[in-house]
């Protein structure tokens, strides 16, 4: 495991997500890590993270899936490109679509573990295919297309 | 607009869902109603629900998408009946898949709205098509498939 998560590498206007942005107090701050060819994300929920009680609400899993991906797809662009993730020119991506399959309950009282793939990495699309392990079960399993954030959005002049 | 929202009739054990959860003090309280043949729910979100600054990150819109469409399929669901919310048996929903396009970048500082509508419901199925707008502009696009809760999980002996 890396000792920097993918995430550490933003800059600081891009590390306010309320997902994974380190700068946000108020959030869960995700943090990726190589495992081999697999990013991994590990999380505990918090107690009110419920959905049914004893259980985690569906839109905290689809948080980690998207955020994570969103990392993930940047750190495997840097690595198509042969570099490491704190040289120029910046790369980072935003979610352009994301499917999540609950296929299990998942208990709030585990450390969720999820494990991503990457399917394409082309042009500026990165495509992520991941799975929500709680233990050894997968509770939920997420495909997220992840697109290059354009540069103006990482000049501190972001508009639409 | 109904005055009472489909989340104010679940009852007490499935009231604590951080998403729609009247009961979880740290949740969203997203609350859902009917306006005609949609179901509609409003949200603002709060100052640290940013992606990047100025804009909502996509996990909030994906809870929004996810919820709102749990709720909405149960009220589809006694309104295919013909009977109201508060009549037995109770009919409640999880997801068992969710999609969601993000359109454009969404603004932190509007009413989001999300409108609901049908594409199916069958036997324990109701499958969810929604828009999340901000003012006019439709930011993001949502698929849920819902599925009914076992009625185990409703009498207050849940496992899964």
């Amino acid at each position: 495991m890396t000792e920097r998560a993918f995430q550490d590498y933003y800059d600081e206007q891009v590390a306010h997500c309320y997902g994974c942005g380190r700068l946000n107090e108020h959030g869960l701050h995700i943090r990726s890590f190589w495992e081999g060819d697999e990013a991994v994300t590990r999380f505990r929920p918090r107690p009110y993270h419920t959905a049914i009680p004893g259980y985690v609400y569906g839109g905290l899993i689809a948080s980690l899936i998207d955020c994570h991906s969103t990392g993930a797809a940047a750190a495997a662009a840097y690595r198509a490109e042969g570099r490491e993730m704190d040289t120029e020119p910046p790369l980072r991506y935003v979610t352009a679509s994301l499917k999540v399959d609950y296929l299990k309950p998942t208990p709030l009282d585990a450390e969720l573990v999820v494990r991503a793939r990457f399917t394409e990495i082309k042009g500026r699309k990165v495509v992520v295919a991941s799975s929500l392990y709680a233990g050894d079960v997968e509770c939920a399993r997420g495909e997220a297309v992840c697109v290059q954030l354009p540069d103006h959005w990482l000049e501190g002049t972001a508009s639409p």
